[in-house]
């Protein structure tokens, strides 16, 4: 198995960002949150999941990432190729790494600025109090990152790719598996218990999001969790996963018709399938991610500018979304390396909607679909 | 099943935080957090998986609370007690919420001031951007919440009790199977994914956490990701796990000894059921943190004060950590209706230790043990 990435992954990350920093007048940036760490230390432990530590990676203008982390994870640090790594004793009611985290701050960065990142889609893992606390110590050198560390992990390399693909693999794997568990009868609840451990059964190290839906024709809401009704002929069963292998996600779902499909939901289906074909006919370099909301939303609603879901598609990698979203607003420009997914939903009566996924990588010329494009006849149990 | 709170529940959280609020001269809380707005209106999603989309609640002086949210989870928001939802469609590139943030907390509050979490094992989920324009136009008004959420937090309801007992009962049903899975040759890393199985299998609805190790006499590390080489003769295994059912978590693990245990791995296990023992005969209520801290401490490392991983046990419920920590800086009384760990560890070797984890809920006499209490011997497999 292949697990992890070479040291020359994370220098060439560094060297990046260190470029953008030297463009953008920063001494250093300060990272809080798992995916940020991660990026440039290669540290990966479930560990986040408890709110009580906070971990801190400083990104100097120069050489190797600095870690300041509680004493719990230094023997995981030492895995990494970092090798400066500062500890405490954490949790410290008195000083819970505050200091130590600004004496390397300010040793690090002299007179210079620190980025922080600030925009959509980012947040500081660290107490507010602790935030007041620190940068009264540092005043007037806190700024946004500008941008760098999002702009550098929208666009993966061949490696990031790769796993990205793994993850595909493995859910298309229990995708294909999901008649073996999902039948007429069967409570919603179960057969999101059985997705998961099918998941993990085709390779999965854990599953940190399913999501999904039923109801006859459509479905009216895809972010509940599962109930207990039983599945009944004549709906449309969704299952929509973000799954993990080796640190990335996948995302991406599939629709089944138990029994027969209605021709209302079977014609949905199948427009969804066309509008994924039309924004993936376009997904080239320089096509913008308003390009591929509007291909998409023109066979969806026939261009009405989308709905409350608000969003066609967008980024993924090491978070389930991250990067660029498929709105009207995001005019960014698609570049070779990113993975982004098509997501177009349609409404198929009064409050039911049937939703499409597919994760696509943009290269050179025609994208490459990560998951197994699905064909416009949904998938009869 | 058992799934949700009466409306009651929620009105009583309510009212305590209101009380509190009182006292403290607070005319809101803005709560950013999945658990915190969930614990206020029951509002239970993975979709908090994806870090695109902020989701806010207000708590008023008086009355239901306030959600102010992506229009992606108004559908959700309306099965919850709450009945004042005001939504955007998110994600925004012009205004992702913070204006209508804003003109809710200027509604509610008046001249009064805004509590926000902001002490250890809070963060404020919003980028800091965002977070800069809205108090730009809430001068003066943001203050802490004075420890007010996490204080009624750390002090579970029966009905949260029995939440948490119904998962530690799954994973007590999952440890039990851990003969299926685990055999000396065998992968940790499958280990780890079929351990996750058998969860899911015996009714966890996810499982966020996972952690372990294994080692000749003890582990070196408890929370690095499992790796691939098979188990041997003379090993213990750990898991550590924490899943969820209903929103609520277990915390505890169990170590397996691969073939008959050495006679330092055997001791240091009975060691460590000693330790749980000390702390759980003084877990009553008016005894501290720090006390159960040094009931463990004095029969691991004979009264040293601890090790770098910093804490013999903590607060558990709606996370997989939350609230009180076992150090000797913690003086925080226990409370009937506190659900904790008690989690000693011992080193076996030169960065070799054992580590075991029960749940236990404080009463008005004695604890009861959520977990089931291990006995001194290990389990051999």
């Amino acid at each position: 198995m292949n697990r992890g990435f070479p040291e020359a992954e994370f220098e060439a990350r560094t060297k990046r960002a260190q470029a953008l920093m030297a463009k953008h007048n920063l001494g250093a940036l300060l990272l809080t949150t798992e995916a940020d760490v991660r990026y440039f230390t290669g540290f990966l432990t479930r560990f986040w999941e408890s709110p009580t530590r906070v971990w801190f990676v400083v990104l100097p203008a120069s050489g190797k990432p600095i870690a300041v982390i509680p004493s719990i994870g230094a023997a995981l640090m030492a895995q990494t190729w970092v090798d400066d790594i500062r500890t405490w004793r954490a949790p410290s009611y008195t000083d819970d790494g505050v200091g130590l985290l600004g004496d390397t701050l300010n040793e690090v960065v002299g007179a210079g600025r620190i980025g922080v990142p600030s925009g959509l889609e980012s947040h500081l893992r660290m107490p507010l109090a602790d935030w007041a606390r620190l940068t009264g110590g540092l005043l007037g050198k806190i700024t946004d990152d500008a941008q760098i560390v999002s702009t550098l992990r929208a666009v993966k390399s061949d490696a990031e790719i790769g796993k990205i693909a793994e993850a595909c693999n493995i859910a298309a794997r229990s995708f294909a598996r999901v008649p073996e568990i999902a039948q007429s009868g069967v409570a919603i609840s179960q057969v999101f218990r059985d997705f998961q451990r099918l998941a993990l059964d085709e390779g999965a190290d854990w599953v940190p999001y399913l999501a999904g839906g039923a109801g006859p024709g459509g479905y009216a809401d895809v972010i509940s969790p599962a109930h207990d009704a039983p599945l009944c002929a004549g709906e449309v069963l969704m299952l929509d996963t973000g799954l993990v292998r080796d640190g990335y996600f996948c995302d991406f779902d599939r629709n089944f018709s138990i029994g027969p499909a209605t021709p209302d939901a079977a014609d949905a289906h199948a427009r969804l399938i066309d509008a994924v074909d039309a924004a993936a006919d376009i997904a080239r370099p320089g096509a913008t991610a308003a390009d591929l909301f509007h291909a998409m939303d023109g066979i969806v609603t026939g261009g009405a500018g989308g709905s409350d879901t608000g969003r066609l598609g967008h980024g993924l990698g090491m978070q389930l979304t991250e990067g660029l979203s498929l709105i009207p607003q995001d005019t960014t420009p698609l570049v070779p390396g990113m993975v982004i997914t098509l997501e177009p939903g349609i409404e198929t009566s009064e409050g039911r909607m049937l939703v499409h996924e597919e994760n696509i990588v943009i290269t050179d010329s025609v994208p490459r679909f990560l998951s197994p494009r699905a064909g416009p006849d949904m998938v009869q149990i």
